[in-house]
């Protein structure tokens, strides 16, 4: 079947995962929903990871020779292609980390050791969200128990929803940092980021912008925002954008980036070393410490350009239309309740529910062995479901490559599940 | 030509390495003499990451499917084999980061936050040495200028020894941490790690120790260590041990890592998170915030496993029959001085050296045109740099591939460089 909005040759799309058709459990078609934890790989990224490996595999910025003049163009080129991706004013502004965690970690370290201006003491607020990953709650947690400052949040509706009722409240002439997720991976929420890096940047606070769930599906353009509702610092990661693990982007913009100190020390982010003391190199190379995941930047990079020739209007409409019908077959099956918004234009493509009787994990389990991968748990998000009183919960999550038949089978999956579990009905 | 040392069947076990049959610069054969910089990567480390890549992609820990089990496992697997590559006591004490010098700071970092009997304060000491790679000197560094701590080395002696002639004046009742490289990456010397842990321990202090050069070409078993022998924590990165980017070890004494603070918040490194308070999990996940580099780690996992098949102590030899043909070479061409010991069996297989009259990056450019590749400039060792009263070196260094041939093939285009600046004789 065909859905307004799908990606035109969906099918050819799909070609190009090779893990698409693998099968599991002697036979069965892999139905992969689970894109929110870890996206597939297409073949281009495959193939230029080992090209690299192959033929220009060497250390960058430190090596004179032929094959470090290749490895270096090849892993500045990848910080060029993130640039544009996000559309980021400088591409120095763009820095490479381990993962979205790092990044997040990066910037909430470097403002703990941060002396001047930037320098957040007692009394201090930071301001985060109920629904945040604990990626961008526990980094919080540890700056503000360090200095003395106090960590308050967003509450989040009955509809799953960020409760902004009392943003005036909240974001006070002692906040410094508001931190958010754009997209929530648990309840797939679109945040009103505008609305609150306006009233943040009016009472002079940064903004964290965790676009984990984000970058992956909506198309970001951090030079046409206006300045007041731009973030200070943008977040996500490679191996939910079709790239690898093991690299993750921190964008910052340079006059915060220059007066925080730095991160991690080590080669490449220095200006001098002498046993007495260093100074240490602009950006983004201070942020930088030693060899940096190069082979993952190049397979970042071949990533984002095939997002890029997909197109990433393309591949919002796809997942708004694949997250509607979603939303459709699943509230069809009786006693599931879908956490969060039950509009696909106000949510991304990650949909967690419960099922009335079923463990989520015994749900996940029983759906795996019909070739259904979903998953169950807290999703890194403890807080958000102990906001909707429960433990841990089911969910689905698409991607570009995800057709409705797979939806079908996740939904024939959990009917399966029901009469398993002989629920009645 | 042959040595005696040497891998038996060189030539087969360089087919491995598909990189070693490019040419550069328009059909120069590649001499890759760079290898203390990057390793290259044998196919096998590649078959097995596009494997992973293709068939078992998905996230670790946090997926209940058939691929997340696959991956998980593929993912533990690998810890298992590092710790065996190290003679790891435990297995979870193997945690896996970004690279070298992500696991010293992670070290001194979470030595920064410590509270109770690790914490380090005013008047306490860090001992470090004059030539140790930055990345082991600029973590120590901020370290004791945020906690008022003083920062104290061994000197070098003329042939670029470690001095340990002031042994016990260095390292006092008040040392809290002696951290060092078993093998320089500039200078080339094996260091008296057994002695200097010694002392270190006697007087209550931590050992940190860099394997990052040492990895790649000694064996290395932590288990067979007298306890007061052994390091307290050893690091060492994958892309010198013929692995991928992205990923580094920190192997550390499970009563130490515990009584540490976590490193980075974020997913999987909790046990539960509130918004108030968050707990965490035990080792090695407390270390190993958000996604983890999965498929670097089978990388690396591949990569070691070959280095095992090979033999440890042979790719040792091996090493120690090139340095010691490299090292008679090598001072055959006039004007050329070598840094560092001049005996083999003292050093590694990184050798830096002088060419009266020409400045490094002008020799490195030169034999790069003759299709050699090595590394001009300060090798991230800055202090041992100017401890020989110069600014930069060049450096060759061999790895478990590396020929007779090329090394010849160097010394030729050494003579080529004299030639090239009309140099006398």
């Amino acid at each position: 079947m065909t859905l307004p909005g799908l990606l035109p040759e969906l099918e050819v799309v799909r070609k190009d995962f090779p893990i698409l058709e693998r099968t599991v459990h002697d036979g069965l078609a892999l139905v992969y929903l689970d894109s929110a934890n870890t996206s597939q790989k297409p073949q281009i990224v495959i193939d230029t990871m080992v090209d690299h490996l192959e033929r220009h595999n060497a250390n960058v910025a430190r090596a004179m020779h032929a094959l470090g003049a290749e490895s270096t163009e090849a892993f500045e080129s990848a910080r060029d292609v993130v640039a544009e991706f996000i559309g980021a004013p400088e591409r120095d502004e763009v820095i490479f980390t381990k993962n979205a965690s790092e990044a997040l970690n990066l910037v909430a370290n470097t403002l703990a050791w941060a002396r001047g201006p930037l320098e957040i003491g007692e009394g201090d607020v930071v301001v985060t969200t109920e629904m945040e990953h604990h990626s961008n709650i526990v980094p919080w947690q540890l700056l503000t128990e360090r200095k003395g400052a106090t960590l308050r949040w967003f509450g989040l509706t009955d509809d799953g929803l960020l409760d902004t009722s009392n943003i005036d409240e909240l974001i006070t002439e002692r906040t410094r940092v508001v931190t958010l997720t754009w997209v929530s991976n648990m309840l797939g929420t679109i945040n009103p980021v505008a609305e609150i890096a306006r009233r943040a940047h009016s009472v002079g606070a940064l903004v964290v912008l965790d676009a984990s769930q984000a970058a992956p599906q909506l198309p970001i353009d951090l030079a046409a925002m206006a300045p007041e509702e731009r973030p200070d610092f943008l977040v996500f990661t490679g191996h939910k954008t079709v790239g690898p693990t093991g690299i993750g982007v921190l964008w910052g913009r340079r006059e915060v980036l220059e007066q925080l100190p730095p991160f991690l020390g080590g080669g490449e982010m220095i200006e001098t070393v002498r046993m007495e003391r260093s100074t240490y190199a602009g950006i983004p190379h201070k942020f930088e410490a030693g060899t940096p995941p190069i082979v993952e930047a190049v397979g970042l990079g071949a990533a984002l350009t095939y997002l890029g020739h997909l197109g990433m209007d393309a591949i919002h409409a796809h997942e708004q239309a694949i997250t509607a019908y979603a939303l459709e077959g699943l509230q069809a099956v009786k006693g599931l309740k879908v956490l969060g918004p039950l509009d696909a234009a106000q949510r991304g493509g990650a949909i967690s529910f419960e099922l009335e009787g079923v463990h989520p994990h015994d749900i996940a389990q029983v759906v795996d062995s019909r070739g259904v991968a979903i998953r169950a748990g807290h999703h890194c998000a403890k807080p958000a479901h102990a906001r909707f009183g429960v433990q841990s919960s089911s969910r689905m999550s698409s991607y570009l490559y995800t057709t409705p038949a797979e939806i079908d089978a996740l939904v024939e999956a959990l009917e399966y599940t029901r009469s398993y579990f002989k629920l009645d009905g």
